[in-house]
């Protein structure tokens, strides 16, 4: 079956703390575009990222804030910070990269919180029965065109509130020459 | 079968005129390090990439110079430039992307030129026969890893002077976590 194809740029989560501190203290986010996954939506406010090798600027914070602060880059990202960060789901954070926060009113030092974001597709239980997927986590799905191919370890994101699309990283996104909306096709579960 | 990989990062072949007019009259290219493919060299020579909207500094020169002059970029390169280059075999620069060059002393405006380089796999007449590819001209190659999956499209390159090798972009290597020197497994062949 298919699916749409959402392509995450790096981006930062924040908890209310972080964000007062990097913002000012009566700061608040504001929606300039809702995301497809409902309740989550693009902000306005930008930090720079940070560490002793390297900085990049203007990376963007999506809303609302979150019980955990999280940085998600892609590997390009990463050679050029000099790290090495694990890629993991969302809030599984333990262990993870350290990195630095950067903003208008203050800083924040994050021990961890830097991943590389799993490869994901956000279903709902329902869909996921639907589509014959009960039985797995992962997937594998074929990205289609001239530098097209097949990307292994999907992980299924399984929420009742949740917008059928599968998330890339901008690395898999450029690598495959796949754009925003493209369609990619869902071909097997992987066994766990 | 296995294949070692090699990943390209952006780089630049000249014609001997364009060395000339980019470095000076009796400019030579120093090889400080030799390529896998015999007679192929990373020098120390530089050139800025350059359009409307971007710009990419200190991009290597491999030599020896070519009868044309070639600038391979990845897709994450071509965005932060503006453009939208073709995936082309090298050489094959017919409508490829406009591209300006700026040496230490001149300046190169190339009509066209700018091409994301295909994925390929340099191979002797000899090995596409020993390896059961004598009917191929592309193959689908694994590519191991948290990140894996499998790439399409990957063309064989057959020359008598080759060394047996996989060539991919920054953006395919970053997309799949793999590094120089990695094996990938070539599964299939594609029919033409």
């Amino acid at each position: 079956m298919k699916v749409q194809i959402g392509i995450s740029n790096r981006h930062v989560h924040l908890t209310d703390e972080h964000l007062k501190k990097l913002f000012g203290k009566n700061y608040k986010l504001e929606n300039v575009k809702d995301l497809n996954q409902p309740g989550q939506f693009v902000s306005n406010s930008k930090v720079m990222i940070k560490t002793l090798k390297g900085e990049i600027n203007d990376v963007r914070v999506v809303g609302p804030t979150r019980d955990y602060t999280q940085v998600e880059i892609s590997r390009t990202d990463a050679i050029k910070l000099g790290l090495n960060p694990p890629v993991r789901k969302s809030g599984d954070l333990i262990g993870s990269s350290p990195i630095t926060l950067i903003g208008p009113r203050g800083i924040v030092d994050l021990e961890y919180g830097c991943i590389i974001a799993d490869r994901h597709i956000h279903i709902t239980p329902k869909q996921k029965e639907v589509y014959g997927l009960s039985n797995y986590d992962k997937v594998t799905v074929v990205l289609q065109g001239e530098k097209g191919g097949t990307i292994g370890n999907v992980s299924l994101k399984v929420s009742e509130e949740s917008y059928f699309e599968l998330h890339l990283d901008t690395d898999d996104a450029n690598a495959h020459l796949v754009r925003n909306g493209d369609l990619a096709i869902i071909i097997e579960g992987e066994d766990l």
